[in-house]
């Protein structure tokens, strides 16, 4: 018997809801400590520049850079990264950068415009950013994929140039990381992290250039920069712990239900992997097949915590039920392992990505079905959407008016401004009126 | 003579990139004072709901509110407000509504998926808000056109349900804004501004709702509040001081240009205009026109103090370095007075609106051309977009792999997994692979 002890709700239990909110409760830590360090090292970057981010690396990564020249990784680092890869693994990149750019063009927007019969034109303008910051943990955390999923769709947007930001503690660095960066098109990448990497995104310094909007995941350091240059430059959203709902309807096998809450469970203590069944057995074979899987896993300890901390088996009485709770919990990701997934996904409103079918294991969307695996967390899900080409795109509105339309509009438009007082704005309207 | 003394800058001056940036500077005050006292009132209606609410209404609008039911200004007072506009200026809010709604119409963005060969179907759904709030501010600053411009985009978006909160200083309503919200169809209102409406809409009430989504302008506690709940619901932008910058080649009349620079100016003191042309006794022109017209406007204190502290006249060696300089300062209105704005527009990189040609004042986009007024300020279109239906709706992806796609999908995720130590998510992998 494994250490594990997992909720188990029932939700015909008059608690339920209850218990779910306090289950889904999360609360990142509003650190004043944190916040006065990451001022600072903001403030230090803004008026010193390289110095600053030199002062910062050298003492946060011990390492013994002089010279301003040393903090970028040139790009022979980066191309000789992926050449000395082993086939399978470059291979096995190379599909994922394919299919994850060939998804991604279909969610490219274009510019469109119209003309009205009096020929006022009327239009909304598409650009890609000039210029975007990836940020891309180091150490243990250190994932190609990651750099994958934010690279790829920033280079199908047409960013003009995409800058990779990536610690190396003691001067080390992911080869595969590395290797990444090159396959994904990564233009310029600099050996930084920290808050003091994402302060010289945002503000630029004689080295680093300044970019348009910063994405990538990082530790609370960098999560807490990002929110604060925030306005300065655009950001991606602020993630907290990755989780997943399961709803089966009893006919998946046990061991692969489990192995999926364990693949969302082997992220840190804080994921949340969360199973729904109308199927009284069905959980309880599944809870056996998590017991005897446990200790065949190598992050068996993480899993452990993280599911006995903020895992659950739910009870329902029905799917219906379980969309509904769904629609609740907003998850980022999502399975519908039932027998139609079409029919129950109709009624889902709120989730990052949807799984659909026994065969659709969540890790195939985070390495390579091609949906971005950059997803919106703890139910923020409600009014936000995975990282796409979009948010490495903007619009700007056109309006061309024609002659008869400045006539036509500038009488609404000059009747509507007196009727808020805003007479500088009439008389705008007015002047292009026939006399 | 009046008194504005408003900027001269050539493009061609040595100290020029830096004049250009102390003119553009902007800081919203990081008020210690402020934040805290939002922080307080948010933690307070969170605690007291409904109570707390009605004591910071009391307080802040002098109210004599007792029961929660009051909070909310019931449908009728909004039909009736709409009912007893006069015709023309009912006529002229329907027209603007019908070009809001008709232009919101094709921004829509819609669900999309395809099938690969394997069967494996991709896709993005679509989905509206739930529910969305639109703070509106009250007394002098009372817009109808912002409520119809919040609001219509919301409903053609499909979002379920979308609640209006607008303060009533010692219980006086604005008509107008009453009006607009019968007619763009908000579903409930609530007569509560302030840090307390927002934290109301964040959190809800036992009377006001909690939504998904706050957008809409405020003063400085509303957009401090809506910063604080970001993350607990989305946000639009927050939004700095307006600003206008006209690209003119010197054949618009120059009294229609300064009365467009006035347009912006009589916002309020912080508001910029500038204006840029090639032409050097066209931009003598504009400010002889300048002083000329300014006696006659009803805000000349305000437009003389915002032209006076943040306008500016450029003179440029040609329009390709007006072009330049927009990109640089990536306007929230940009005006093309010009003989072929379509081709000076075509570089255009950043701004939240163009306006092309000579007969198209802003002040038509402000009310009824069709395109948002609510735009990215203080350089922001670098990075971000004017407000439109995509912030109402939202994407989930779709992912359902047949049994081959699983296999082969399935052998690349193991691979890239264990490249990243990610066992479980490998074997998660593996399980659907055939034996």
């Amino acid at each position: 018997m494994s250490d594990i002890n997992i909720s188990k709700l029932d939700a015909a239990s008059a608690d339920f809801d209850r218990k779910l909110q306090k289950l889904l409760a999360w609360n990142e830590a509003d650190d004043r400590h944190i916040q006065q360090t990451v001022l600072d090292i903001i403030a230090d970057v803004r008026t010193k520049g390289d110095k600053a981010v030199i002062d910062y690396t050298n003492r946060f990564d011990q390492r013994h850079i002089s010279a301003a020249g040393e903090l970028e990784l040139p790009g022979e680092i980066l191309k000789s990264a992926w050449e000395s890869l082993p086939a399978e693994q470059a291979q096995a990149l190379q599909i994922a950068a394919k299919r994850i750019r060939a998804y991604a063009e279909r969610q490219k927007i274009e510019s469109w415009q119209y003309t009205e019969v009096d020929g006022t034109l009327l239009g909304q303008k598409i650009t890609p950013l000039d210029r975007a910051g990836l940020y891309v943990p180091g150490g243990k955390a250190a994932y190609p994929s990651s750099v994958l999923m934010n690279a790829v769709p920033a280079k199908v947007a047409g960013v003009g140039e995409l800058i990779m930001v990536v610690p190396a503690p003691k001067g080390e660095t992911n080869q595969l990381v590395l290797a990444a960066a090159y396959l994904a098109g990564v233009d310029r990448a600099f050996a930084v992290g920290g808050a003091q990497a994402i302060a010289a995104l945002a503000y630029g310094t004689e080295t680093i250039p300044a970019v348009a909007k910063i994405v990538g995941p990082g530790n609370i350091y960098v999560a807490t920069a990002k929110k604060f240059v925030f306005g300065r430059v655009g950001i991606d959203m602020i993630a907290g712990p990755s989780e997943i709902l399961i709803i089966c309807d009893g006919g998946t096998n046990a061991d692969w239900i489990a192995m999926d809450l364990f693949s969302q469970a082997e992220h840190d203590e804080n994921a949340q992997a969360i199973l729904i069944s109308q199927d009284e057995s069905f959980l309880k074979a599944v809870e056996q097949s998590i017991h005897k899987l446990l200790p065949q896993m190598e992050r068996a300890r993480i899993i452990s915590a993280s599911l006995s901390a903020r895992g659950a088996l739910i009870k329902v009485n029905n799917l219906n039920e379980a969309v509904d709770i769904a629609n609740i919990i907003a998850p980022e990701h999502l399975e519908l392992s039932v027998e139609d997934p079409e029919i129950l996904g109709k009624n889902i409103r709120h989730a990052g990505a949807i799984f659909m079918g026994r065969y659709t294991a969540e890790v195939i969307g985070d390495y390579c079905a091609g949906p971005n695996h950059v997803l919106p967390t703890s139910g923020t899900a409600r009014f936000s959407s995975p990282l796409g080409v979009y948010d490495f795109q903007k619009r700007s509105s056109l309006i061309n008016c024609s002659q008869t339309g400045a006539e036509t509009l500038g009488k609404t438009a000059s009747l509507l401004a007196r009727g808020e007082s805003l007479t500088a704005h009439a008389r705008s309207a007015e002047y292009r009126l026939k006399a």
